[in-house]
């Protein structure tokens, strides 16, 4: 859906580049696959990319033309990278929350702003924002250490529970489902606060993806279903398959809600636990492109990457709309086969609709290293197409 | 339609990063729109893209990691470029063809190849080649002198006649259009061959785009008009409106017959004239992804760009068929506001659907400095879109 559009220009600084006309700089900061698939969808844009990578080999250094080689954790790097920079934004939630403030105090638009992005850091913040804006989350607090843990669990339906701390986490790291005291004991280690919360007996899990201009200009994707495997996101169906349009406004208007209550700028990932009684649930908060946007590159009018580019600049959005009735994606991970150039010669001549995209980074085992998007009219092909092209490029598949 | 896919795996050269996967070095020489283009559409692959560009300043140079500056006329620079890639290909047709058989002497695939791409070179080259393989051409002959003009113009039906130079031209530089042996001074003062052709009695201008591999595989894109104003491209039509089933297959033949006995690999564009007497008639030829085929980025599964990285990678074709029943390319000339960007509010917020390419190139009045598509059910509503937003670009529509 598509909200109110914004009204009048807003003034961009002038690019100071000799004699080019005045297309604004977009800074983003962190090297990985989201900060190169943005530069890939900036491009179309005629803006300026400029990219702050731990290393040259990061994935998107390698495909960037204006990159700075430094560490965001340390402020002076910072500053003098945004020197350059119309407007900053993020591969990643990592950029401590005091630089984000100097770099406003400069007077650089940061976006998401540090009070905005301090949900998708913090997750003890993000439940406490949810909860005083009446978002529905999975039963949760904070615990103090393992007896703490045994006495969340008897205030709702006991063992198991989920521990997770509320910084630092990710694909299933600084997470742990633990089933007593003891099995608790490890998440206390790292001195992080740690959150509690029940163990939802969900259905599935969906995302509700919406892109939010400073103007409050607000467009939402279609609710997906992501399908996860060892703790980690396999594939992506655009959009769920069988959801209520009940549910799937529901779930938009929550999404819709959170980026505006907590003032996002920018792409928000909302991923959900579907209940077995038929509601949402909020589950994590990411606020930059996310994996489970990917479909859109192929299957949207707009992907999340042009749509998060336009956003921070303040531009009108872009049409969110599916092209297809039905898009996957299956991520494609590092297996046995460093190897995976001489696999497209199968993946592209068995089927010439298929779209690679590719980091850049060396395999290892486990290690997402692309995705595929497959789409068309029959769902169960589609999927067929995306997970056969994934699992022949991880070396799963070998015919 | 697709042909023939390929068979077995080629070996391709492993690239020399530390660490990296053997993904392959495709080096481009021309820094213009259809390099930063190639670039883009080359991410997604995973494929390293590695650029020969006269200036820093180039449109491809602005964002592409990997930028050697230097002079393509200069075969050091060439070898010295080329030592890195697997494969080398062009963003135009310019470089020396005794270069690239240095090159290919070298070791380095040049795709297209020099025996290839002086049809796309030379004018005369391409016109004694189509008559031998029995293509129909516009009536033409190389002329010595005005009197030859002349001699010209009273074997067939006289006044006016086309003038061409064999090697230089392009986008109405190059040609003359003469009414007498007078004004076909100018175009012998250059002291290069000229080409005259019969001034083609012609309803509209189309193009008929393919891409071919070195394994023989080869897709055609839909055949499209081409609305010409001033003697530059102006809008693109995909598919052609009211083309007969049978001049369109007669026109793709071709292409594939063009790209096929001249041996092309990578993108082909062959322009083409529709006579009120329902033949085509070829005009020129282009060995390289081509304003004819913009359109493909957003109206077709597998856009010219992409075909061609797989094509020059001998990797096999991706689909060329259209995702919408229509899709417009309007050009956006540069006209006399230099600001382009803050027209970006009007046009995204008129048009969610917009797709915006630019080129990073200061606005001169006439240049080309991107591009617009469009695309949907109504035609008459997608052209309005694409020339409304053109027009708005350039500033010749200010509401």
């Amino acid at each position: 859906m598509l909200e109110d559009h914004p009204g009048g220009a807003r003034v961009v600084r002038a690019y100071g580049y000799p004699g080019a006309v005045t297309f604004p700089v977009v800074g983003m900061v962190g090297g990985g696959q989201l900060a190169r698939m943005t530069h890939e969808a900036g491009i179309p844009l005629g803006i300026r990319f400029k990219l702050l990578s731990d290393t040259p080999q990061d994935s998107a250094a390698q495909v960037v033309g204006d990159v700075v080689i430094g560490d965001y954790r340390d402020l002076a790097t910072l500053r003098a990278f945004a020197q350059g920079c119309d407007v900053i934004t993020f591969d990643h939630e990592h950029v401590p929350t005091e630089h984000l403030r100097a770099l406003e105090a400069d007077g650089i638009p940061v976006r998401p702003g540090p009070d905005a992005l301090v949900h998708a850091q913090d997750k003890g913040v993000m439940r406490a924002k949810l909860d005083a804006i009446g978002v529905p989350c999975p039963r949760h607090r904070i615990v103090d250490d393992p007896a703490d843990v045994e006495r969340f669990a008897t205030e709702g339906d006991g063992f198991p529970v989920v521990l997770k701390t509320v910084r630092g986490g990710y694909d299933g790291k600084g997470v742990w489902i633990v089933r007593s005291p003891a099995e608790a004991a490890d998440a206390f280690r790292a001195g992080v606060p740690v959150l509690a919360e029940e163990k939802v007996d969900f259905v599935r899990e969906l995302a509700a993806n919406v892109v939010r201009s400073p103007h409050g200009q607000a467009v939402s994707y279609p609710v997906v279903e992501s399908v996860q495997v060892d703790g980690v996101c396999d594939t992506v169906i655009a959009p769920a398959p069988g959801l209520s349009p009940e549910l799937s406004a529901h779930a938009q208007q929550l999404a819709l809600k959170i980026a505006k209550e907590l003032g996002v700028v920018g792409h928000l990932a909302v991923e959900l636990f579907e209940t077995r009684d038929g509601r949402v649930l909020v589950n994590e908060l990411a606020m930059r492109p996310h994996n489970s946007g990917h479909w859109t590159q192929d299957g949207a009018v707009t992907s999340q990457f042009a749509n998060h580019v336009r956003a921070v600049l303040d531009l009108p959005l872009g049409d969110p709309r599916p092209r297809a009735p039905w898009t996957v994606m299956a991520n494609v991970l590092g297996g046995d086969y460093p190897d995976m150039y001489s696999a497209y010669l199968h993946c592209m001549a068995r089927d010439p609709q298929l779209k690679i995209h590719m980091y850049g980074k060396d395999v290892k085992p486990g290690r997402k290293v692309g995705h595929v998007n497959t789409y068309g009219d029959d769902l169960a092909d589609v999927r067929e197409r995306a997970s056969h092209a994934a699992g022949y490029l991880r070396g799963t598949i070998t015919e």
